[in-house]
């Protein structure tokens, strides 16, 4: 089977040039001057852009978090990511106390298979640090999941010591994989949590004062440093604000390998939103911050000090899971739906809003991540030999977002009613076309399972 | 009973100037050109400097510290400060698990009492954060007592988390009282401990490994973050590294009230010591480092981003002390003595080596600490109205170090065989002479217990 | 003849005490409890700080400037200075092309010597670095005028080129001097302002587009790095802006002996003011700057990047002076008075307004410009042996500035209307009232010329 | 006429995968997987790497500097280019006073047309700043001439005023051109050199002294500061030290438009050449550094901070021009050869030597400096569509530099001796091979004259 695509724009990382490009079995076979060779299919993307197809490397997809399961699984969670022009998901596979990573692996593979719509990875998001999880690193980054995370936020039963964090990115760098870490510091959040008293009675408003940037900087500061001293590569997911931002800069300044990716909540919601009657719906952790903390990381995504814009994407419905925080906000299910709305948001904000080039728009939602996840070049990449994930991205498409554009199950759009430019057109995957303006055409089961390869460098 | 100094230079922390200084009663009572009164007694210090009498803010006499008992008792350990030029001592009393420190303060005062020669106070340092401790505090300041500490290079049981340490820093800086903390990260520390393996046998120049300045950087910035997210002053005892010097630094530039002080050893004694056969003489914690942080610090204390310059006395017999971590440094007791030593070596490096002026000399030993723990003006000043101690201070004098000038008990002295430019030549406490050329002539118990006032900023 | 100052609170760059001050022949001669001698004079400062006098290093009495002379003589001008506690005036000497410096040192003595009423002394300021001046530069050192000043903010025939500034640089220091710098860059004001084209019509906010605080700190950060060549002591004379300040404070993070000071009109008025209909009243060069920058001043003042609060007294009449700029700001004669408003308006915003201690105030309005200008510790200081130049302060006085007010010829005051805290209730010069409340009590010509020492370093 | 490279691993700035190019007409017409088509010609690159041509933006051929006549005409020194692996040359046309700009570029075409070997464009360098030449401008960057670039290291006749810089500034970038500046501060070099005195003798060394690393950063601090009033983008041409690299990485951090190219020559060769008794081979300005400022040029060439390695290719022979300086070194011509050793000194210290990526190498040499001067993605680029300009490069070759391999007329080369690891084994442009393992088969007259596109960022 081959497909054409014709009159396009490509942009890439570095290139956009006007170029055709031919697939066959799933491959980018050829990129030529008007190609005219018989194709089973052809695209026109005149006046369109062709883009690497997009990869998202954080999301929680029928996933347990806080004691309620995210509303998407793999089928609708990949329908609504093949929609918005994703191509490649790598999504968190969380480990339960007690349960192997080999076990967690197999899990997550069982839910994604006969499900997904599009490839898929998986993270393994480990919940606790001893010597038989530890050990069986090295396994999992030789079968191709080469990258970890642990999450600093928690206290109590779920405190990473120290000592653990380091264990854990020394096993995770010596074995070749990626550490990704999740920045705030538990204890104090805990404390902080347990001073608001009043029963727990306490608006979502109040989750600033509880996770204040400066703990979000104080546990990046802490992981950068004993990444440095374990001699490791290190990755923060999902940092927010300008505080941790500057502990990014501050060490690639001194040339540690530290990389860092933040999410589209983070670039256009600010944490005025926390002050709506609905204002539950945008509890995440970290929280949104004032808005002048955007202008920061939109700065850092440019300069090249922040790495990748992931969607993070915790889907929980308003109705019968966040509203359980309406006056306790705690009680509520963290994090925002987005990985529909990913490369909109980020494209219309940023390139549109003249932030950042169309060049740096791709590195940012596929190139980079791929190159650090152990996908590229067969992802993340328009070039000969590359899997033909592409989006044909119409640059001046103009729409209003909306729950009703959305594929995912979750009941709101966090960017109801935002209006945006650019948007994706058409979404092929290994050749085949998997959406068509908002809608999915692909089938459950039909993603592939991608085994990754080691970390060594961008 | 009347004083009389005559024909001296007086050098504060900001003046240089020839007056002569009459003492009534223990006090200053004028200052000023050719007194010529009666006087009981008269001090020809022509030639010489008359300094406020030096304030040395962290000591551990007669101490518990590692399992053993430091050697010097408060007769010792006071007669050695007094030798060298220190007329107020601020000791740590050191809370024992289960003890309180109403109790603490008391058994310090008991040992104090009748054996001391200068005046005193102390600090408490607190082994543990529970809400009985921390409910004694306000009470403690009120007395008198306001200034605490915690250490965070512990492990275990000794670990304090960092809710305990905002708990801490809180209630200090709301009760009035000064937050000092020992930072270095103990989890790391009892991890990289374990690893040398080797059933523990280890030479101390592994406490470099063990102990490398990023983890007292990555400990200091998070104390620093914690005071202010709980909007108090910090003091930071013992820095050693350029590394931690460098996030006071970067946190003063922001505004930030947080003070540090560093050691006379930290500034003239670098860490090749470690490979002399008897190297367990200098295992201190944080350790001595690579001689080039030096320069770092002496900067800092000349720029005013170091603030005090204190002994950290703490006296172990090199035999049968120290020597019990000859072949695995980690048994030997920790800490260098120095109560006597330190104005000559940092007049002698600091000062005769160019690094620092006169007046910061003054403001470092004397001022500065006396400012920061509630004693100024009565101590670390030269006005009228405040205690006569004074070191006539001679700065042409030129001595080697030797443990036979020491009054010390301890068997050792860190600087063996260096040449040091200035020395105390007489020693003035409320009038008296209580030393004169390293001989001291106070008796046991006549030293002051010194209460102290809240601290409000310098 | 004796004076006895009695119940005051002593208040130097350090301390903070009760104590009296006994005065022979203009020199204080005794501090200490409760004097009880018999003195010509006994002055009662219960409640009342007792400061040093203080030191004013940047003022243009009777000087030709833009062509038109300054209103102030020395008598008016300094009982200007006198009623608000300043007690020391260094004055720029201009040197006029074709004119020696030896010439120009006589001129100014003959202008000050039978009006000043209170001490005084001179730097000269080069309008021309040429061999002959510069070969004059040691001997004047020698004769006791150890600072000299360049102004970089002219074109033309007033252009310094950088080699001149070098070789000037080097002179000064060589000789033991202290060079000053007024930087602005005037090439680019030349140009900006012809630019302005409109035959120069332009109101006088429009000095905010021609000198912009990018050419201040550009040209501040030329002249340091040129010290930085020169191996000598630099000070940035009129800093006015954040971005100059930022500049002073790398140079001094590195080390280097950068001194810079600003003044009260930059410390309290913004440039709002030129918004005014009669703001040409407020022309000064640097211009005012934006309220912002007012608090990254304080900051300097407070951690000691900035070392010095000078009036930068250029007293010119609004009235048939001032106004020729209405039109044309620039036709204008730049400056603002302030000589007796100096102290007021620091200790009301700065030691009032919380943002500087009590000493910091001393040490920049007093104790650092003597120390920098090679007047200590005669001047600056409240020591025994120093002169007795005193300001009885009374820091709960409570005034509306006016015009009314000032000893000055000028026709206006810049703060007219603002409430001030704190204020000068007697002014003493070595042991004489020169002025009371406000009202001047010394005679012109009983001032006297200080000669003055070397820079060592502060 | 088809041109099919084969086998070949393509390296751009981002991406290295396999695969087939097939050139028709010049330009890049198709990459494919194992392109069979019948072609004119086929090139086997297994084992080899496919880069876009190098692009040298910094080269002097056949020029009047210090007065005398570089070596090299258009035929030997595009020739030497051609060896190296460089398919594109940006001259600097240079200016002579009096000599209108569209005559220089007349001037330059004409010396090039007939002889150059590879593609080629002109910057036009400007030594004069008149109304005159500043109306020229906007004229020839429609005419595709779109950089310039003025000196700023000349006193005297060749000063150009801070003045003439903003007018520079601000023509430049408003007609959509790139204006670039050789930054050292020629007033004190000037100064300097006459110091040095006895009747100009002195060795190369002496440069040092008189071209410190400080007046190259205050300089580049000073146009980055003019530029950001002008509002405009700027280039800061061969950059050698640490001290000015600091400068232009502070300015990009606050987020400027500013752009930095160094020279091999910086990258490894040391100050130390200066002691060689043929020290005047290396004199250049600015000067070799010491060693240690490589590590900091190499680490910004990594980070983004600087941008472009170019040859600034100024070849002077040792016998007849440059050992006209061996006792006054500066009677000798400035400048160093290196045309044809950019990239295998680049690649060797940078990629073999472990400093930088292989895409970032590309980028450096190629990409970056086409898309700075308006070539890309004609050139800098390997896409479909753009020029066949390739270098087939074989990453394990292994030669020892010597002049002897040097297709420049000069007689010495900087680097004899040095073993370099990678060099290009075939070069080609728009399809013809025209250099093959070091030996030249391109004909004089074949490049072609590259208009170029005005500036849009990067």
């Amino acid at each position: 089977m081959t497909t054409l695509i014709k009159n396009g724009t490509i942009v890439t990382a570095t290139e956009m040039y006007k170029a055709d490009i031919l697939v066959k079995n799933g491959v980018i076979s050829e990129i030529g001057r008007e190609i005219s060779k018989i194709a089973s299919e052809i695209v026109d993307a005149a006046e369109k852009w062709v883009l690497p197809g997009a990869v998202d490397v954080h999301t929680h997809i029928d996933a347990q978090c806080d004691g309620m399961t995210t509303v998407d699984d793999f089928e609708t969670g990949t329908a609504a990511a093949a929609a918005g022009g994703t191509t490649t998901v790598v999504d968190y596979a969380e480990q339960e106390p007690g349960v192997s990573l080999a076990q967690t692996l197999e899990k997550w593979k069982t839910k994604a298979g006969p499900r997904a719509v599009i490839d898929y990875g998986f993270h393994l998001a480990l919940t606790e640090i001893n010597d038989s999880i530890l050990s069986e690193i090295p396994a999992m980054v030789d079968a191709g999941v080469t990258s970890f995370k642990i999450s600093l936020d928690g206290a109590g039963e779920r405190y990473i010591s120290d000592a653990d964090v380091l264990e854990f990115l020394q096993k995770v760098g010596g074995a070749g994989g990626l550490a990704c870490v999740h920045a705030e510091n538990g204890q104090i959040i805990n404390l902080l949590l347990r001073r608001l008293g009043n029963d727990g009675k306490a608006p979502v408003k109040s989750v600033l004062s509880i996770r204040p940037p400066e703990i979000e900087a104080e546990s990046t500061a802490r992981v950068i440093t004993l990444a440095e001293l374990a001699k490791v590569p290190v990755y923060i997911a999902n940092l927010s604000s300008a505080h941790a931002a500057e502990k990014v800069k501050i060490a690639r300044d001194r040339g540690q390998a530290v990389f860092a990716e933040t999410c589209p909540h983070y670039l256009v919601l600010g944490s005025d939103r926390y002050d709506d009657p609905e204002g539950i719906k945008y509890y995440s952790t970290p929280p949104l911050r004032p808005a002048w903390h955007q202008e920061v990381l939109w700065k850092a995504l440019g300069s090249g000090d922040l790495h990748v814009v992931s969607s993070d994407h915790t889907a929980f419905n308003f109705v019968g899971q966040k509203d359980a925080g309406r006056d306790s906000f705690f009680r509520a299910p963290r994090g925002l739906p987005g990985i529909q709305e990913r490369l909109a948001v980020t494209y219309s904000a940023g390139v549109h809003g003249g932030k950042i080039s169309a060049n740096r728009f791709v590195d940012l939602v596929s190139t980079m991540p791929a190159k650090l996840f152990g996908l590229f070049p067969r992802k993340g990449s328009l070039v000969v030999g590359s899997d033909a994930d592409m989006v044909i991205f119409d640059p001046k498409a103009d729409q209003v977002m909306s729950k009703s554009l959305g594929l995912s199950r979750v009941d709101y759009c966090p960017y109801e009613g935002m209006r945006m430019r650019g948007a994706p057109w058409l979404v092929i995957q290994r050749g085949r076309t998997i959406a068509r303006e908002g809608k999915v055409m692909g089938r459950p089961g039909t993603g592939e399972y991608l085994p990754r390869i080691k970390f060594s460098g961008v």
